[in-house]
């Protein structure tokens, strides 16, 4: 299961809106099939790993990371395609919780007189499942926010400099990152100061480009920045909320995909927009700010995972900071987070925290 | 000597003006005799592990963590107690920068024909003396400044609550490294806000009574506060720049000593405070607060280490910062510094950095 689990890991961000889902076949003793839920969610892992054994699965071991499907989508059922490659028995890390199988691939397979087993390595299967889970279970995608800073906090001078808060290391964990998630998330502020490009860079194929998502209520964005003019592939998607007629046209024409949100006072309604992400598919989304985007979604505690890349520096309070304002009025108030991993990286640190539920 | 470094380590925080020397004596592979310097600075450990050994020292070899004393000081020389015990070989970390000794024990013990080894983990031993060398070679103490920071920066909300923003573990880890220093130091700021003791708690035995410092350029401190109320001991200093006559006695009357320092601005003469400190005799003072003061140390640059608590909350830009403001026109002209440690302490990380030099 833990080899199924390391397999299921390389799918993130490649596989939405479908799980990444990782599947190993066993037959004395022998590993005779393996594979992972391909590139935009098909085949899945189960029909791959059955494929490369052949006939070598009769009579042996299916270890899966979810729930084998049961439902007739696009492919036929999963539970099907084990029964009629004659597995024995199949060991499951956890249900699905899609209304679509949610227990209806295990019996499926245990009508069958197949041995199943469910909850092998259950916590690490949720983990790399988080980001389907959250789209199944509540309707949005899995949130995570980045953030580098200096050590009191800072992301930029007061003058806006901010290249480079933390070195090269850390800057390819971002990459790395991004590559995991299914889109990156920036506001309007950000795409305007810094034209980025929000692509994944320096880490080969990393299979299909991930979405490109900017939140800005009114669609003020520059047509001659980076976003624009590559607007068709990687994906771009825009969320605004009440933006001219003229400026959608532009960027539909340019290859994007615009996304009418709803707004929530000055702002656009972030729950409404996460929900719609979630719609469109999006299970995992990253999101590199700025100060007052990051600030919005934790005030709408949408917030699931903060990763926090730290250097060894110092700017001081005028500086500007990574985190916008909470409005909190007490400290028990504040959202707390949970220690998921802390490590030294280059000279930065690099701490991941999730949102303690 | 490596266990001589463990043992040199123990001693911080209880031998000022000395530096925390360790020693340990072997002969045919055992160990005949160990020691550090002890509490307040004497009898140093070479008195302390010859004392130990007995006759078992002559013929064998003594690993000692800083060179030997050659000066006659309050204790005849270690250099002298070591050739006069008969050791045959004298290793050594590296030698004392302290003009009165500078290679001098090292020359005397090799005049007396004993094989003198220089150079032995010396990086590990220079850290250990950091505060030590600081005293000698820049006159100032080694400053370690405390920051317990939310993970955007913040040491309390906006109304100035900040209790707890880290947890049991981390405040744990605190009374250790005020143990593990000389003098605890806050601005006048937190003294007057948080009504601090400053002592070491929870630690059991830790010798004496670490210095408790206020910088105060007007020495308006209120008087039904704790560290007035217990003033002669632990030692309470206070530093100011133009305080009334009567604030400086009624505070001396309490027990307190009060150092009268220059004033630079609208503020304390932070170098010049320094200055005074070194020749006080501290080596190592512990900074907790607050922002402002933090500040105004990174400013003068007499910041050698941080020792960051990370809390995993968010607070918002309303919070109060842990760095005031440092005044900086580009982001290069931030001061860099690198990682010496960082892990998971409780719920929450702390990291060390020490001054890129």
């Amino acid at each position: 299961m833990a080899h199924a689990l390391s397999l299921a890991g390389r799918g993130l961000g490649r596989v939405w809106p479908n799980p990444a889902v990782g599947c190993v076949l066993v037959r004395d003793g022998r590993i005779v099939g393996r594979g992972r839920t391909a590139d935009g969610g098909r085949p899945h892992a189960e029909r791959v790993a059955l494929d490369m054994a052949g006939d070598a699965a009769r009579g042996g071991t299916a270890y899966v990371t979810l729930e084998p499907c049961a439902h007739h989508g696009q492919t036929p059922p999963c539970a099907d395609a084990l029964i009629d490659a004659g597995v024995a028995r199949v060991v499951v890390a956890h249900e699905d919780p899609d209304p679509r199988v949610a227990g209806g691939g295990v019996a499926r397979l245990r009508a069958a007189r197949i041995d199943v087993t469910v909850g092998c390595l259950e916590g690490q299967a949720r983990a790399i499942q988080a980001g389907f889970l959250s789209r199944v279970t509540r309707g949005r995608p899995w949130l995570t926010l980045k953030l580098a800073l200096t050590l009191d906090g800072r992301i930029a001078t007061a003058s806006g400099e901010s290249r480079w808060i933390t070195g090269p290391e850390a800057r390819r964990r971002v990459h790395a990152e991004r590559a995991a998630h299914d889109a990156v998330l920036v506001g309007a502020g950000t795409a305007r100061a810094d034209d980025p490009d929000l692509t994944v860079r320096g880490l080969g194929d990393v299979g299909p480009g991930r979405v490109r998502i900017v939140l800005s209520r009114h669609l003020r964005l520059p047509r001659d920045s980076r976003l624009f003019q590559s607007a068709g592939d990687p994906p771009v998607w825009l969320i605004h909320a009440g933006a001219d007629a003229g400026d959608v046209g532009a960027w539909e024409d340019a290859g994007a995909r615009v996304i009418e949100g709803r707004s929530l006072g000055t702002q656009v309604d972030l729950a409404h927009a996460f929900e719609a992400l979630g719609q469109a598919g999006l299970t995992r989304v990253y999101c590199e700010g700025g100060g007052t985007l990051a600030a919005a979604l934790m005030t709408a505690d949408l917030v699931d995972e903060l990763q926090v890349f730290s250097a060894g520096k110092l700017i001081g309070a005028e500086g500007q900071p990574g985190m916008g304002a909470l409005g909190l009025a007490r400290l028990s108030e504040a959202r707390a987070f949970d220690l998921a991993e802390v490590s030294a990286l280059g000279g930065d640190i690099f701490h991941r925290w999730i949102r303690r539920v």
